[in-house]
């Protein structure tokens, strides 16, 4: 062991090089022009799993963004097998100017490097394959059988990933699924999730008059969409931060009096998490902590709106059109299809005849929960420990894996969610950023978690 | 008057063909990149007002885009001035998208004519021009005094004009302002409008977390701007299209019995008001007809809104701004500076204080009534009566033209209303377009009226 962990330190700077080059590819999923880039992400990742030596390295493809695998299963069957995953595509840009740099021309700076996708999930997936780097390059070997599994699709939602799973079910067979794209709960806290939100993302698009109108010759004798819309979403949550869609809370599990005295623990400094945001005011759900109400408790956000006249100055128009995307963080055990819907009904119902309007989902996923007491959850409690020196803990993250679900129906393997991010690294947005020291503990973490994982029984 | 009337019908044709010309001229004054093109079209119009025989024709700078003045003053002190008021811009051209054809390439199709500012005011305008040049080429000169004045700034609300009304008050001083920039009320109904509203124009700023954010990782604990913005503008106009600021309604002056029995008279098809604009059904403050709604009563429109992702699919931020513009339409004696105040201090009141919200005026205009039973507005009456050989209607207009308000503040000149558009010809909408037989009897009709005007004394 010792030589692999002298290997892992001798190659940082090489680790982070490498990086470098694979945070450069615009791997946006959702825009059809970066499908090329899509394809260069792929064969990227294809080359490095041949790299550190792994066998059945291929692409394959899908009906979206192709998938690629690769496996070192020559540790016996009496060892456990795993299977890592994570993705190549990144988010998109927008708004691009305020990145204080391109987003695809990382930089590094404080040890932090900057580039769209450096925490979610390029930075992240990257440690596995450098730990596996490092095991095979020392030893010629891996402690336990693993598979490798990096999608193409997962900022869009997996919608090809499930039929792969089922026609691969074979293939993929595994006893554990280890995922790294989640965040610590805090720096210097390495972290082990055991529950992650679930989510129904819509749409709301409102037709009023068939064209725009001179707000002056019509206005007051025609409803506007925009208008219409406003009120639509008003009653969608209120302003104390409770969604008014009827049955919404019905499928809730409530936090049980243990899990609330766990969150209680996980420090939380209120006042930095506000100067951290620039906000004066904390905003959420009535009777719960911030720490509950980001990932304990369901939520709904507007996440984009439009219509109308969007330049500089007065434009006295009276829009044909307005629109918004709204999504549903939900917790284990809300059925995204049955959100859905009552979102679509309550909608519809609260919708003013003199507009047209249309609501449906975009996607969807289930939310999770992970037993935290099996050996495997126990093995990588004592790795995290060796990799960062510091006691781990457990939390629940506010956002959503869906694909973490079907690992679980479709191959009956429980999720293993170390995550080596952290939630103020803008994952979604301008300035996305990735800690390099938790980098490198990181692949310090799994290289001990794999050989943790070769005694799985004295954690039994 | 026998030749005059002869030289517009043989003229018809080439009036149209200059028409076309002038539309072509892409005149948006709120586009910085559209500035080479204003000034060509203020020396396009300085060129025909030369061309039809007016003197002391002259291209006046302001401190915004140039007004253009010509006069023709030989009539006689015993005879009346008037001035003609039209403007050369237009406004912008979004969504470019839903234009059938581009609109700076006019298309006539069924003697309609489509392009940016057809009806609203290019059209309009030239009508008084060839009008002056049928009287002038005929004669050799006009029965009454008149002054023309194109501005360049209608669109963004005339911000120059007041001050070179002040500056150049001798030069302007007239007895009467004569604008085409109304509506008729319908097809072949020649229409004096009487009332026009003001307009206050805001914009709402809305500032939360100070980057986008992970809707996963914070969405519940931290307040969104657009559903705050939602909530905002939900309370700013009910879902019956009543405004909810306090204070509001206070200086309007109701509608008179006999006002609302002169609304009664004119002719509205409310099915064909819906299938016009492909609403199932009508809306608006409850207890007033849509006649009186969209003319006679004030109302509040959102013109534009905007945040977060508006792209194609799912994006799950959690935006860090959003924003809308609101305008409201003022009848005459609301004053625009007190509804701007109680407008800004209603949004401060009811903002959370967990979004950083600024709302503030972009711009504004008075309302104005004009008095019915004058000389100037009876011989206009007449005038019309020959030029469509149908019976006038006295209407109140929508949309505002707040200038009408500074030339009778500054010049003292009650303003004569003649609308030659139509309601329905998209005046700030795609395919704006005009009724090129309004054009035709809308020139007959000014060159009766300037002949009408000169024997004022028998209307008295």
């Amino acid at each position: 062991m010792e030589n692999i962990i002298d290997y892992i330190n001798k190659n940082k700077k090489r680790y982070v090089d490498e990086l470098i080059d694979f945070l450069k590819i615009p791997s946006i999923s959702n825009n059809p022009e970066n499908k090329p880039d899509m394809l260069d992400a792929a064969k990227w990742v294809e080359n490095q799993l041949k790299g550190v030596g792994l066998e059945n390295v291929k692409i394959y493809e899908t009906d979206g963004h192709p998938v690629v695998y690769g496996d070192w299963l020559k540790a016996g069957k009496d060892k456990p097998t795993i299977l890592v995953y994570g993705h190549y595509d990144v988010q998109p840009v927008d708004p691009i100017e305020l990145w204080s740099n391109p987003p695809f021309e990382p930089v590094i700076k404080d040890n932090i490097i900057y580039a769209r996708g450096a925490t979610d999930d390029k930075g992240q997936l990257f440690i596995h394959i450098k730990s596996i780097e490092a095991h095979i390059k020392n030893t010629g070997k891996l402690p336990v059988n693993v598979k490798v599994l990096i999608e193409g699709e997962e900022e869009i939602g997996s919608p090809n990933l499930s039929k792969f799973l089922k026609n691969q079910s074979k293939l993929l067979a595994s006893d554990y699924v280890v995922i790294s794209d989640t965040s610590m709960y805090a720096p210097d806290l390495p972290s082990i999730c055991y529950g992650l939100r679930g989510l129904a993302f819509m749409q709301i698009d409102i037709v009023g008059p068939n064209r725009d109108l001179h707000s002056g010759s019509y206005g007051g004798g025609v409803n506007n969409p925009i208008n219409a819309l406003a009120h639509i979403i008003s009653k969608l949550k209120d302003d104390k931060g409770k969604i008014l869609i009827p049955g919404f809370y019905d499928d809730v599990i409530p936090l049980s009096d243990n899990e609330r005295e766990e969150y209680e623990k996980l420090p939380f400094d209120e006042e930095g998490f506000k100067k951290n945001l620039e906000i004066d005011e904390i905003f959420g759900e009535e009777g719960y902590s911030t720490k509950e109400r980001i990932s304990g408790r369901p939520t709904l956000d507007c996440n984009g709106i439009w219509g109308g006249y969007q330049g500089e100055g007065a434009k006295t128009v009276l829009p044909s059109k307005a629109g918004a995307k709204v999504s549903m963080r939900l917790v284990p055990n809300q059925q995204p299809e049955i959100i859905e819907k009552l979102f679509i009904d309550y909608v519809n119902k609260i919708s003013p005849k003199s507009v047209k309007v249309n609501a449906r989902a975009l996607h969807s996923g289930k939310g999770s929960m992970t037993a935290i007491d099996t050996p495997a959850v126990k093995a990588a409690k004592v790795a995290l420990q060796k990799g960062f020196n510091v006691e781990p803990v457990f939390m629940r993250e506010g956002g959503s894996i869906p694909i973490v679900n079907s690992f679980k129906e479709i191959l009956g393997a429980d999720a293993i969610l170390l995550g080596f991010g952290l939630a103020d690294e803008n994952a979604h947005s301008p300035d996305e950023h990735y800690d390099l020291s938790n980098f490198h503990r990181g692949i310090l973490s799994i290289a001990y978690y794999l050989t943790e994982l070769e005694n799985l029984e004295k954690y039994k």
